[in-house]
């Protein structure tokens, strides 16, 4: 069978760049080895590309949603799967033949995992970002409840969310290490093994920690570029160019269904100006002329729901479609 | 077997307010009866829903994709489908069991119509809107480029896509008029029976087009909710409250991967001032005080999008689940 070449895909596509996401997943592994990482799968929603995360050398999980955490258990990679998240039904966690721990913030948190047969747990706890977590000085009390309940309590948890992604690599420091503070102090109250926390804008920068959420670096988007950071954008939307205009435009095949936008516009591999992102269309000008019927690359702004737009995505190197991995944990 | 009621259902779920939509659906019948509504099934991608616009009386329907049009043949929703975007591969088309007629502006998509067994085709005419759509002067030219690649041309389509929005609806009808213009001009050179155009913002005010593409009117967005139409917002994402602050903000389970955020934030049905949406996550203020374990209703501010990250949508009336319809037109 020859291989498929990536101007036979049914586009818009989505694409990652074997080298770079080898090199994100390398890079990764060196400097957080084995749990000192917890890859968040919300991140590429994909088993496949999970399972090249243990390859890697990361054993543990995190997940924001429960079917995240019913899809990796299936999978078999549910030897320590952290919800990093709150939910008021946990039953469906529960009948899972894997190691769940669950994220609760509340009476009514703890009160369903215990309800729902979780039997572990991490007291969330706000950092200073407006989400989740209860506050600081709580968590303690917030522990002693859940161990009421009969649930054991590993640790900790916060996300500096508000400092992932400045661009300014002082103040992401310097914001780190107030949130972590933070944790640091409830932990204290709490006690526990684990003091979860972080995400690919941190993961160097965030030394309290001792195991780091961080997802987006595996495949990378133009947001998180800006930083500076070591890994490569190996996400990208293949899209052909179907009409052009005298006027300078192009407009290709992808839009608003195939690119997130919530962190702005996407950026023109190869560079160009884009003018408007449709439901199905994205204009722009490009820098280099393109033709009708030409491929682009488009490189999404934020890759986590941009992915979640997806069916599946097609690891690529040299123009050749090596493997297609379905992106089987969206949804709820 | 009871009823399901909506407190039953996994969150973030897609609701779709029963009295709106029918409100919405005879709203539009009875201003654009039978073929003067082509209805868009880009803004619902369900054919099920599409079925309700048949009952409705409108036997023709607009796709933005090739999987859309795939979808609504094997649906037998295939009696008149235009394909109002250009394709450069229309084999998937012409092995249809559909009536399909798909949109041109250039001669490779003419080409590509002619070799993938399309019969019928309309040239694309660009009436302002940097996007699809040939020059109007070269449309008449396009016209003889197909017929003499044995296509019956059916008409022109052109879409007034920088007018739909405009909340000035003096503004709206201006760039509406200028823009029919230019597709009449167009009309005149290219002949046909069809001239196609508009959309939910201007479906009272092109009274140029014989047909009107609108579909957003069916379950509207907060996005078009402005513009002061006859058309009530029947979608909404239904969400849980999983946490609550002392400093006054709720955090509940929906956000990226539930919203289209690309006309900016949603709205909270019942007041609320939105402070950030993230991956799984939506934080505001809220108007009247919500607990743990409440579900509340997010409005979209645009809906196509928003729909395309969900599996299924769900007709409600009196919190009763009335029909799931799934979401069957997305991909590519």
């Amino acid at each position: 069978m020859t291989a498929t070449r990536i101007e036979e895909l049914v586009t818009p596509a989505l694409l990652v760049d074997a080298d770079a996401f080898e090199h994100n997943l390398s890079t990764m592994a060196t400097a957080l080895p084995g749990p000192r990482l917890r890859p968040h799968v919300k991140a590429h929603k994909c088993t496949a590309l999970a399972r090249r995360q243990l390859a890697a050398g990361h054993h543990t999980f995190t997940c924001a949603t429960i079917k995240e955490v019913e899809g990796m258990a299936a999978a078999g990679l549910g030897e320590d799967l952290l919800l990093a998240n709150e939910v008021l039904d946990a039953s469906r966690l529960g009948r899972l033949d894997a190691r769940v721990t669950v994220a609760v913030d509340s009476l009514q948190t703890i009160e369903a995992a215990a309800k729902g047969g979780v039997k572990e747990v991490l007291i969330d706890v706000n950092v200073g970002m407006p989400r989740c977590g209860c506050a600081p000085e709580n968590a303690g009390t917030l522990a002693d409840m859940a161990r009421k309940q009969g649930l054991v309590v590993r640790g900790v948890m916060g996300y500096e969310g508000h400092a992932v992604g400045l661009d300014d690599r002082t103040l992401r420091q310097e914001l780190t290490a107030k949130a972590m503070e933070l944790l640091l102090q409830a932990h204290k109250d709490v006690g526990g093994d684990v003091i979860s926390a972080g995400g690919t804008g941190t993961y160097d920068l965030n030394t309290w920690a001792n195991e780091i959420q961080a997802g987006s670096y595996a495949l990378m988007d133009a947001a998180y570029a800006k930083l500076g950071l070591p890994f490569k954008q190996a996400a990208s939307v293949l899209a052909t160019v179907i009409s052009t205009s005298a006027a300078g435009y192009a407009v290709a095949n992808c839009g608003l269904k195939a690119l997130a936008m919530d962190h702005g516009n996407p950026d023109i591999a190869g560079g160009g100006n884009v003018l408007i992102v449709a439901d199905e269309h994205i204009s722009f000008i490009p820098e280099t002329s393109v033709a009708v019927g030409d491929q682009i690359r488009v490189l999404p702004a934020h890759v986590d729901p941009t992915i979640a737009y997806h069916d599946r995505m097609h690891l690529v190197r040299d123009g050749e479609v090596l493997e297609t991995w379905e992106i089987d944990l969206r949804g709820w």
